[in-house]
């Protein structure tokens, strides 16, 4: 049973879940009339203008005469009040860390970057003090100068989170184990609101659903490879998250037994099938020591067309297509967007992953859209913005 | 924004809303009191009581004194009422069409199997008709004896059902494609119920979440291995269903590019490493002309101890857990039932089975139970009725 029925329901909470539905809708479709607020919520007139007066008491949003009035229809009475919410107070805090990067960014309700910096992370394998002070120091300085204090605060790992307690239970490349990051950051950088943990491509899932390629679709894949393969599943307009948090674990999807062994154990995961370190392997480059410039190389010399840079990604298509036709065949998501090193596969061998696709796949009553992901490297940011967004909005009293 | 929000929205859309909920509630967890309703929905007295009486009148509910008051309470003032379902007025049909069997039943709203019976089926490869004639003669015959009408009519088939309009894309083994069974029904048996088609596979896993060994689990996974291998996962208590109602076809997810061609045309997929065919050939029985009878032939040497059976069921458990690990690191479902095949796997190599999992698995993080379908063959009959209930609901006035 829903937690939303009415009639004699108790009145704070309905006008609880009323005043979220408004931010909700005003958060993810924009600034909208009070006659719009109406008819997406069933509410009467004067229900939206008490709602609309609380919201505008409590510093969330504004009204103002509409701006977008026809110039030939000379309107009698009023022009139609536009509620918009007021994201230089009402912000939630994301932050994107990496083994190298910690992205960090003010992000309005309602979608807005309203300052963003990157900077080097100060990360020490083994011990997370450090970066998490620094973490700290960036939260206080972006804070500092701003009217009011952060509404929440998201942030990205490349790792597993824990849903229960947002713990990251293991982030390899970072070396972090069972680490209570959002409790830790609370209290190092004195922040009150609430921090939410998520990993990274699951959050690059949900903001291609509300902010990219897949707005306006209920069901998408997204799959990202780097060192890794990451993935977010939104089914029934809703981010897949699993018993306990760690669904979409496609990396280790074994797809050829026989195949190499990957630091999981296992024996031919998908990702040993198809991550950096595979592509690199089909030029030559085993174990790199700096695998993000051997990559930068390998890119530019595909944009300039050499044949075997070419070849690298060519081959890559048939693995990449086995774990596509597969998340299909589960999902059916009618969309797949690729991110990571899947773009520039996009970009240079497009035509033989869709045609490995569709060789590959059984089920040709499966239709499906391949595209890139929208926002690329900004995707876990928004990602842990919009995680930022959905905590606040589900406490808001 | 959902479609329940409250305070001064539309009296009848309100009222149909609380109605639907107090049928829900009392389908999925059985007679309640008069308070137990308003706890769970958070109505007044006055609401209960004047929806409960709508639902009286219209000959859906009976009320009732409580039998389970303790025998040393010395209630004063009069016992509790308890609400219940009248399930011999409000019932679904429920249909599960196999090559060999048709299964038919009356289920009332609540879950009780009121009626069952199955037979033969008169199918004739590549003429629906005959088949489709014999359903329409079965529904006559068990709802003329009955005091009313079905309220709708769930129907469970192998293969591949189109959610936009319920016709069924492609069911090999029934050599149907493109069929319009719920049309074609409700025009045949004349039925004004609406008629709701689904994959059994998918059916059985609602079934196993709302009746069976899922009950009080938000996710999980049912597998079920035969000719060919079906799944249904539950995510966020939600019956997955993709974008075009294709979600869950496992079978042909591929785990062995290098092993056979499938008949769907890929290779490798699932199914032709685990399915019926699989286990068969692992005792020297390929191409069997009675699949069936070789298979319980099988199972008897298996029941009986013997080597090379068991050995046969062993083998299997290497493919078959690999399979599993990839879903579980998909869904992190928490819980995997297995049905069909599977079932008689776990009874004969449970240990080979878990030891293969445990093995093969390389996310450790995710914890997992591994346990049998509880609803057997009765899942996909019971699964067509929990479909039919759920379309009653969505369209009760
Ligand atoms: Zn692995
Ligand atoms: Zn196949």
């Amino acid at each position: 049973m829903t937690a939303s029925t009415a009639q004699g329901r108790d009145p704070a909470s309905l006008r609880r879940h009323n005043l979220r539905a408004l931010l909700r809708h005003l958060h993810l479709r924009g600034p909208t009339s009070r006659v719009g607020l109406g008819q997406v919520t069933g509410l009467t007139r004067s229900a939206i203008a008490d709602l609309v007066g609380e919201l505008t008491e409590r510093g969330l949003v504004l009204e103002s005469g509409s701006s977008q009035q026809q110039p030939g229809r000379t309107g009698r009475g009023r022009p139609p009040l536009i509620v918009s919410l007021r994201d230089e107070r009402a912000y939630v805090l994301a932050i994107a860390v990496d083994v190298d990067t910690v992205r960090i960014g003010r992000v309005g309700l309602g979608g807005n970057v309203l300052e963003e910096m990157a900077t080097q992370h100060e990360h020490v394998p083994g011990d997370p003090t450090p970066g998490l002070e620094q973490l700290a120091r960036l939260v206080r300085e972006l804070v500092t100068t701003t009217e009011a204090p952060p509404i929440a605060v998201g942030v990205a790992v490349p790792g597993l989170v824990r849903d229960e307690d947002g713990v990251v239970t293991r982030a390899p490349n970072l070396g972090w184990h069972e680490l209570a990051l959002g409790q830790r950051l609370r209290e190092l950088a004195e922040i009150t609101a609430p921090v939410v943990v998520g990993n990274e491509a699951r959050l690059a899932a949900l903001a291609e659903h509300r902010r990219g390629a897949g707005r306006d679709r209920t069901d998408l894949v997204y799959v990202s490879a780097g060192v890794g393969v990451g993935a977010g599943i939104v089914a029934h307009d809703q981010l897949l998250t699993g018993n306990t948090g760690y669904a979409g674990e496609i990396g280790h999807m074994i797809t050829n037994p026989g195949g190499r062994t990957c630091h999981c154990g296992a024996r031919g995961c998908w990702e040993t099938e198809i991550g950096a370190d595979a592509l690199l392997r089909r030029i030559g480059v085993v174990e790199p020591a700096d695998r993000q410039s051997e990559l930068e190389r390998l890119f530019e010399r595909a944009e300039q067309g050499e044949a075997e840079a070419l070849d690298a990604f060519r081959q890559l298509c048939t693995p990449v297509a086995t774990g596509l036709a597969n998340m299909i065949n589960i999902f059916d998501p009618g969309l797949v967007l690729l991110g990571g090193l899947l773009r520039p596969l996009l970009r240079y061998a497009e035509g033989e992953l869709r045609y490995n696709l569709e060789r590959i796949r059984g089920l040709p009553e499966l239709p499906v859209e391949l595209g890139s992901a929208r926002l690329g490297e900004q995707g876990h940011l928004l990602g842990a913005a919009e995680a930022a967004v959905s905590s606040f909005l589900a406490s808001f009293e």
